[in-house]
């Protein structure tokens, strides 16, 4: 998967369809499928959970995520979840 | 409906006169039907009311969202409120 | 007033002239008729007042308000003031 | 002064040389004559004064305010101060 | 000075080469010679020196200041210090 | 390395493939491989794991982060990790 | 050096190759070698040190460091320290 990154965008484009997680600035976690994203980091996850102190605590299925709200997102530490 | 998504605005369109979650940067979160919305995320609600502690507080009826106020709209969660 | 509802600042349009409740980032809220608002979301009120603990607290008369301190402006809300 | 209002900046013009209140994002309240502003919000003030709990602290005289810390602009609040 | 002001950048440009007091949203003040400032409110200042508690407490010499860190300028109150 | 140096994005050019400290707004620090940049200072780093108080805390593998949740971006200090 | 100064960044340019204090809006200083700036202030130090009350805490090296977390930049200052 490493290879084929040459520009940041493209660790979401390689993600498509897995599970990623996302940090939000507000100190909350996300896990959940990536459906969409675009330039702003606006994103897309089906199946979205909330995960508070490792655990999932609610579950919003289909969510739309602002990108000015997100720090960061990980599509290996979701696997671990 | 996970399927006509390809880009992130594609979630609201397809949540137009349905139910949606709407979560503020400053903790509120607002449930309503989403009748428009624009790039800059601004969205409008009818029938929006705010959620504290998982229950419904207050009604504002038909309310415009500034979109650098919000963190992510979930229109399968607001289903289950 | 919903079916004339297309974009966001439609709601601001079919407003203008009528009271609308605005909800200001640093947690204030203000009652006023909305004479004018532009596409930053800079609003101007008449008769402006300020809201505390959901009464009136402050009369500011004419009053512009810089749009970046917006959270949300609903025209039904104001009704209830 | 009202019905010369078709935009949130015809305010600013309209206020041109009279006196204005100005509330900052940090808490601080200003109160000096509007001698400028640009589309930024912008303005400078001349005689600004600082209001704190609803008295005048220090004095400033000419004064340039930047427009991002600006919440809200009140020609009427100004005259009662 | 006042009568050749007809845009907020006409203060700082008619207070090159004067005192000024920076105001800053961290709640430092810097007071120094104006030597230059651009649209985005970037200045230099020389000879800048920090107030705290109404007293120079660091100098900082020839300083450049980022713009959007300022919430405003005065030459008047420079005077005064 | 510092002789290439002519514009600030060439630190990060001469980093890829290299481990780099992220510093991030929140207070979190990352170490991991640089894999990829751009303008707005989003990057990749492969093998991301958060530090704190100087010790390695969690693995994220690939990860998405948001150029403007960083302070700043250290080859150096990554070594000493 | 005052009188080659028009322009704000003009301070930053004959500044290069020598030593300039930093500080971010987080509250952390840094002093360094002024290796390379552009237009969003986005700047590079060689030999980066952080300052802890006035004492130099950690070495960071060839660091990058993001503009929006700029307070003020001194060539002067860091002569000091």
């Amino acid at each position: 998967m490493v290879n084929k990154i040459e520009r940041p965008l493209d660790v979401l484009n390689v993600s498509k369809g897995k599970e990623v997680l996302v940090q939000l600035k507000a100190g909350k976690q996300f896990v959940g499928t990536l459906l969409a994203f675009d330039i702003h980091i606006n994103v897309v996850l089906d199946n979205a959970k909330e995960i508070e102190n490792g655990e999932q605590s609610k579950s919003y299925g289909l969510t739309f995520l602002r990108g000015d709200t997100i720090v960061f997102i990980s599509p290996s530490a979701a696997a671990s979840n």
